[in-house]
């Protein structure tokens, strides 16, 4: 059994009787083990205590990432409906509601799946469901969670939809993808006013409105040029929405934005929702976007790291840690960053191991030391662990199972 | 349940009858998700039920790989002990034992525990273990499988370990891990020799021999330099291995090789056993090192793909995938091969997408269509999945769970 208590609120999960006897005596690893299997650690352990590589959580700055972006779209009329993607977890995506979201999106149906099995409504499942498998997967989820939203960019799907729906007896919610970066997407204006009359023709979708995601616009570097990329790219997808209007469909929704454009898009008359994902954890490829105040992105905090072992010294300016590319994602040109020290450098060293470049470290770093290192890629990271454990400060508050790991399907 | 037959043998696991009766009826979803659930399809299913992304084994390329090198090292008299950090699973470190394997490599004592639950002793843990925490895992594997072997470079971890034999009155066989690529070690030669005099000093730890794995010989292109630059750095560990007998320090182990070098290392005089990892399945990355034969490593067949499906058509020559930097390890230079339409390039699209350029695809390929792509690097990747779906042709034969998954602790 995990922590029940809402994440949000401050306090200890162990008695301070039991907390200081922890201290006192330590546990053996047996006991440890035990605790983790049960995902139960109740605040009984320390960072210490893990085993490393680790994927942790620092309570502090993720909830103050939430209250962030919550209050930030509340307080300009924007709905928030942030990306499941980035933690795979229901209970955090129940937190967000908590925190004022209107619902969560999942990238993909098997996620969605995860998320509607542990109570979750609100249902964005942002990439395009195709085959027959597929659907049929969707129109159940639809019958199960009927606020759900599908994307769709092609009217062969539309029909194949459709035809499922009512076989099903089933009411589908659909948003017209727009092609507003190298990805899916309808391109903007006509060919997506067809795909919506085709939806508003048939008798089984709904047509809920436009889904125009544009990660190109989200990682732009600088903030000027960010907002210039996006508010363009956004005007195509308000464009479409007029147009959609114009001819009599029902356009009320537009989901766009991201955590690089969260505060650009809700300046965008016309965009209804945002979507953003990373910013409950934050990552160096969003630090390296830059903020509207500095070259560094810091408008949300880096909480997520992982916790690696030195587990040799091979030279004097070389340390071995034992976290390499099934610890991190791979997919940036950067490599991991020492959160406490400065000057060390990471490189790939393989599948289980990491090499540190000490030479300009300003601290010593020895045999069996513990570092953490913030990640270059938060979601695909996150993928990789069944735990993230949560730490308030040294203490390990929580061990969380990322139920939806590894559901890309 | 799984199937439990061995892997090897040919012939189907459902009844004809059975077989006949699905392929006219087919299955619904609900029902092949209880199969999948259970990882009892029995033959029952085919390509087309999967869902995508999807891990597929070739078991017909796999056990001529498996037979492949075990004969030939059993030809040339060199032990083989394949790696399961590539496979993570237990039933596969099984068949190759059944191949004739002595026993089976893991990277990190959380593989092995992993292995070692599943019945398997032969462990060699490849990866150093520090701390006080893995150091009492360690002690409880060596309780349990006294023939397991721990890697060390270094003197205090040597000592640390030595005290925590003595406290659980355990005896550890280590191997002096060398420095014979920019990763773990300790330098050959005299330095070696010292760690060894410690070892054999101490009431614990047995000196088992060296371990000597060289991954940048492995992976070098072109097979004569391959062979040159292996023999170069193996000729070290064996002059190691001598200075240790001259010595008269016990050193009649000496573990080196990989899928890359199977056919170098065995010619080389002291050398006792392999540990490769990768010829199970194969990979983009070792099928560009070369082969002894021409400018293709085919020594082995590829028979890990990923299975994608096409959900987008957003241009003449693009078609988007259901498989992204979540499918597919992301640590090579190159991406995903797509295996039976040439002139298809993939580029990664983000999490859960890849773009293909069609330009110069020598076949159609439409919204729907199912293709499958070899991986860049086959160990991350598996590493992804929590299932292998078996493939005999077009039929399922199995499905099986990555045991170890995520376990690189």
């Amino acid at each position: 059994m995990e922590t029940r208590r809402r994440f949000l609120a401050a306090g200890v999960g162990a008695p301070a009787a039991l907390q200081a006897a922890s201290r006192q005596r330590g546990y053996t690893y047996a006991e440890i083990e035990k605790m983790l299997a049960r995902g139960d650690v109740r605040g009984r352990l320390t960072r210490d205590d893990l085993p490393t590589p680790a994927l942790l959580l620092d309570l502090e700055a993720f909830e103050a990432n939430v209250d962030k972006m919550a209050k930030y779209l509340k307080e300009r009329g924007r709905a928030f409906r942030p990306h499941g993607k980035t933690h795979k977890r229901p209970e955090i995506a129940k937190a967000l509601i908590r925190a004022g979201a209107v619902g969560n999106c999942t990238a993909k149906i098997s996620e969605a799946e995860v998320f509607a099995r542990h109570g979750l409504s609100g249902l964005l499942v942002t990439a395009e469901v195709v085959g027959k498998r597929k659907i049929e997967r969707a129109v159940r989820l639809a019958a199960k969670r009927p606020d759900t939203i599908l994307c769709v960019d092609n009217p062969e799907n539309v029909r194949d939809l459709n035809d499922a729906a009512a076989a099903a007896r089933v009411k589908l919610n659909l948003a017209v993808d727009l092609l507003v970066m190298n990805r899916t997407g309808i391109l903007p204006g006509e060919p997506a006013l067809e795909l919506a009359r085709l939806i508003e023709s048939l008798p089984n979708p709904r047509l809920m409105g436009i889904q125009a995601y544009a990660g190109q616009a989200s990682h732009t570097i600088g903030f000027e040029t960010r907002k210039k990329v996006s508010e363009e790219v956004m005007g195509q997808a308000v464009q479409t929405r007029r147009l959609f209007e114009k001819h009599g469909l029902p356009c009320g929704w537009l989901s766009a934005g991201s955590t690089g454009t969260y505060n650009i898009d809700p300046e965008i008359d016309g965009i209804t929702e945002l979507q953003p994902g990373s910013f409950i954890f934050m990552d160096i490829d969003y630090n390296r976007i830059g903020g509207a105040d500095g070259p560094v992105y810091r408008d949300f905090r880096n909480s997520l790291t992982v916790l690696a072992t030195v587990i040799s010294r091979p030279g004097k300016h070389a340390a071995i840690v034992d976290a390499g590319l099934k610890a991190f994602s791979t997919d940036r040109a950067f490599g991991p960053e020492a959160k406490a020290i400065e000057g060390i450098t990471y490189s790939w060293a393989g599948d289980e191991h990491g090499r540190l470049n000490l030479e300009k470290a300003t601290a010593e770093v020895k045999l069996g030391d513990r570092l953490e290192f913030i990640v270059p890629h938060c979601d695909p990271t996150v993928n990789l662990y069944d735990r993230i454990y949560c730490l308030r400060g040294d203490r390990v508050e929580a061990a969380w199972r990322v139920e939806a790991r590894g559901m890309s399907q």
